[in-house]
C-alpha cells in the first residue's frame, strides 16, 4: 500500500487490506505467544497460551483458505494496532518481577490482544456479507468463535483471582 | 515507570499503571474523533462520533473521579497500543477516496478502539473487585457500559450496508 496513494478504491480492496491485517497480526501473535506461555506461572494460563499458539497456527490456515478463495497468494501489511498491542505488553511484563502480579499483567495483554481479534474478524464477517461473498464467511467465523472462547476463558481465569484475594 | 526497573511491585501498581494508559487512550481519543467525524458521509455515523466524543469526555471525567478516590492525581502513561490503532485508522482513512468505502474503514476503526477500551475497562473493574476496592468500580462500569453500547451501535451500522448492498 503506498503513502497517500488512494490505493484502497473499493470495498473489495478494503476488504482484502484487512485481511492481509489481521494475516500478519496472526503471525506476530505466534511468534508472541511462546514467550507469554514462559513467563506465565499459573498453570492453566501456561497451558492456555500453548493451547493458543496451536489455534493461531490454525487461524493463518483458516486465513490462507480465505486467500485461496479470493485467488491471491497470502500475504501480510504492517499492522500498527498489533505491533502497539505486543509492545505494550512486552514493555508492562518487563516492568513486573512479582510472578503472581506478572500472570496478571499477562491476562491483561492477551486479552488486549483478543479484543483486537475479534474486532477484526467481526468486520470481515459483516464485510464479507456485505459483498456477497458467503463462501468466505466460515472460516472467518471459525476465527472469531475461537478468539471470543479465549477470551471468555481469560476473563475466568481473572475473575478466579478475585475469590482467591477474598479468602486470603 | 523506568525501563526494566521492576516499577510495578504490586496489584496495587498494576491497576494504577493501566489506569494511567487508559487515562491517556481516552484523551487520545478525544483527539482523534472530530477528525473522525468530519470524515464520515453518512450523517449517522457522523453523529456517532459526535455523541461519542461528548461521552469520551464524561469518560475522563470518570477516570478522574477514580484517582480522586485513590488520592492521586490524574496522569497518564504512554498507550503504545492505542498509538498504533490510532495510527493504523489515520493510515487506511487516508488510502480511501470514495465516501462509502470511507464510511466503512471508519467504522472498522473505530470499533478496534472500543474493543480496546472495553478489554482494558474490562480487566479494571476485575482488579478493583480483586483489590477489594468496590467504590472504584462503578465509575469504571459506567465507562465499560457506553463502550459495549457504542460498539454494538457501530456493529448495527455496518450490517445496516449488507441489506443495503443486497438490495442494489
Amino acid at each position: 500500500m503506498g503513502i497517500f496513494t488512494h490505493d484502497i478504491k473499493t470495498m473489495d480492496d478494503l476488504f482484502v487490506h484487512t485481511l492481509q491485517d489481521i494475516y500478519y497480526a496472526e503471525n506476530q501473535i505466534t511468534k508472541a505467544l511462546p514467550k507469554m506461555a514462559q513467563q506465565a506461572s499459573n498453570p492453566m494460563l501456561k497451558q492456555g497460551f500453548e493451547k493458543h499458539l496451536r489455534e493461531t497456527e490454525n487461524h493463518i490456515r483458516n486465513l490462507e483458505e480465505v486467500f485461496q478463495k479470493l485467488g491471491m497468494e497470502p500475504k501480510g501489511v504492517e499492522c500498527p494496532a498489533i505491533d502497539g498491542i505486543i509492545k505494550e505488553s512486552n514493555e508492562v511484563a518487563s516492568e513486573v518481577a512479582d510472578k503472581d502480579v506478572l500472570d496478571a499483567a499477562l491476562i491483561a495483554a492477551a486479552q488486549a490482544v483478543e479484543h483486537y481479534e475479534i474486532t477484526r474478524y467481526g468486520t470481515l464477517v459483516t464485510w464479507a456479507r456485505e459483498l456477497g461473498r458467503n463462501e468466505l464467511v466460515a472460516p472467518l467465523e471459525r476465527n472469531l468463535a475461537d478468539e471470543k472462547a479465549t477470551d471468555q476463558h481469560l476473563t475466568e481465569l481473572a475473575e478466579s483471582r478475585i475469590n482467591r484475594a477474598a479468602a486470603h
